[in-house]
């Protein structure tokens, strides 16, 4: 039985830090051996604020590992046609091995089209229709997409079974939610699990979450889990990452989870703080997916 | 509350004779349009029993609708490269709309290399990648595999509401619990389902199931979903179809299901038989798939 005290802090900025070294050493002798470093390209479409933050971020750690790291950044007038262009420029260009479409893109714009046109051997975000027909399949040969990726990278570094254990993901989200559930109960080595996935149309979910070894947090709700509803000894992940206001902070905001940390962290066994938690092992992964188009390239 | 009594009948059979007959409509508009009728090609290999009467059943209902239905039957001798030129033959044959390939193979033929050399558009069985991405990211344009589509034919039909539901889904295949488990999560008239996903792994399945709205079995273990095991007044759909040996059957087997249909039937409010439940309605589901992919052509 576990007994209720402190959670342990899945530190995902420490985690990240890990495989960056790792990935930054694989460069190294990539680049030792003649090679050039993996060049990742992010296309970012107009001003908001969240995605140039994402975005810098992501070049940061480009920059971090040795790979280069490209931002194209468009007016928001762009049209869909002259995005396409770029799109088919970049799937050309053989000195980029990863190209990702930074969301959302202005209304104009049809995301799935853009999204559908990046060459799949270069879609290191795992939104293309292959890389998802892939990964429910179990088949590891694409890309995973970023988030859940990094997230299982999370639960293997801390050695967390997930084996038999009952996971409750909340959130069907393409990008996150409904991947994750599908990683979670594939026969992979952080797969294996029961996986319950509930979302906005779930009736009984306080029930379901009590029954949970493992919760996944994923609808963009701060605070919307809450210590009472988890089980003694849960492992609790959460990917939420909501803007509010905080005039205590520099930034007048301050990034807030979908679970509400003080209260779960008495009653869960492993917990992900935000931030430091899930969001830099999101960039990890997606490193790791372009180091591997690059590998692939050189094999 | 659900009274214990008899199940309503879920009668694939029937279910599946109304959809042919709205199909064999729409295909003698098409013909006396001037089109063709859509055409499904089968490609057989080797002389396994089984495989033989599924391939025969598929050919037989196109008859039955009006479509062209053509078996190329193989020896079980023949190369994957050879195998591979037929598929290639077929992708580039505009009067072929749908091709499929019976499973399993022989082993020195790499299933999945087959499977993902159909182009996704005459992929009527929904096995390539970009069909199972399109699924997984909830877009139906492209085709759903037969059983799961089947399944959802069979509830529309019954007016099974699906919204709010908790179902669950035993068995992870990727031809039938996981891509079912996937479209009773979705956003869609027959989903916006609580779902959890069990397998041979999971450890708490009676406690599981006894919390289901809806279960679906699809793990071909004979008669291992029980009445006890099942919530009063549960919808129970019954995917398993394994031959075991019966001495008063003329062939010297029967089919069967997954659900032990006597016990079950009492406990829920519908069942589906093994057989006559789930098996027409796969076919169905095929043979929609190859109209659409024709329709598709014309279009």
């Amino acid at each position: 039985m576990y007994l209720c005290g402190m959670a342990q802090i899945l530190d995902g900025k420490a985690v990240s830090s890990f495989f960056k070294q790792q990935i930054a050493t694989e460069v190294k002798e990539m680049v030792a051996s003649g090679h050039r470093a993996p060049h990742l390209v992010a296309i970012l479409v107009g001003s908001d604020g969240g995605s140039k933050t994402y975005v810098g971020a992501k070049e940061k750690a480009c920059v971090e590992v040795g790979f280069a790291g490209t931002i194209l950044h468009f007016d928001e007038s762009i049209s869909e046609e002259e995005l396409l262009k770029e799109v088919h420029r970049i799937n050309l260009d053989s000195s980029i091995d990863g190209l990702i479409v930074q969301l959302p893109l202005p209304k104009h714009i049809n995301e799935n089209k853009i999204t559908q046109a990046i060459l799949p051997e270069k879609d290191v975000d795992g939104f293309h229709d292959i890389n998802m027909g892939k990964l429910t399949k179990g088949d590891y040969s694409g890309y995973i997409s970023a988030t859940p990726l990094g997230i299982t990278m999370l639960l293997k570094y801390y050695h967390i079974e997930t084996s038999g254990k009952h996971a409750v993901v909340i959130g069907r989200s393409n990008i996150v939610g409904r991947p994750m559930s599908i990683l979670l109960s594939d026969s992979s080595e952080t797969g294996n699990a029961t996986v319950t996935l509930c979302h906005s149309r779930t009736q009984n979910l306080k029930e379901l979450v009590a029954q949970a070894d493992i919760v996944i947090a994923a609808i963009g709700k701060p605070g919307f889990v809450t210590g009472d509803m988890i089980k003694p000894g849960a492992i609790v992940i959460d990917v939420g990452t909501t803007r509010i206001d905080d005039s205590s902070k520099k930034a007048g905001w301050r990034l807030a989870g979908d679970v509400d940390f003080t209260s779960s962290e008495l009653k869960s066994s492993f917990i992900t703080p935000v931030p430091g938690g899930v969001g830099p092992m999101t960039i990890t992964g997606l490193l790791f997916n372009t180091l591997k188009s690059r590998k692939r390239q050189i094999a």
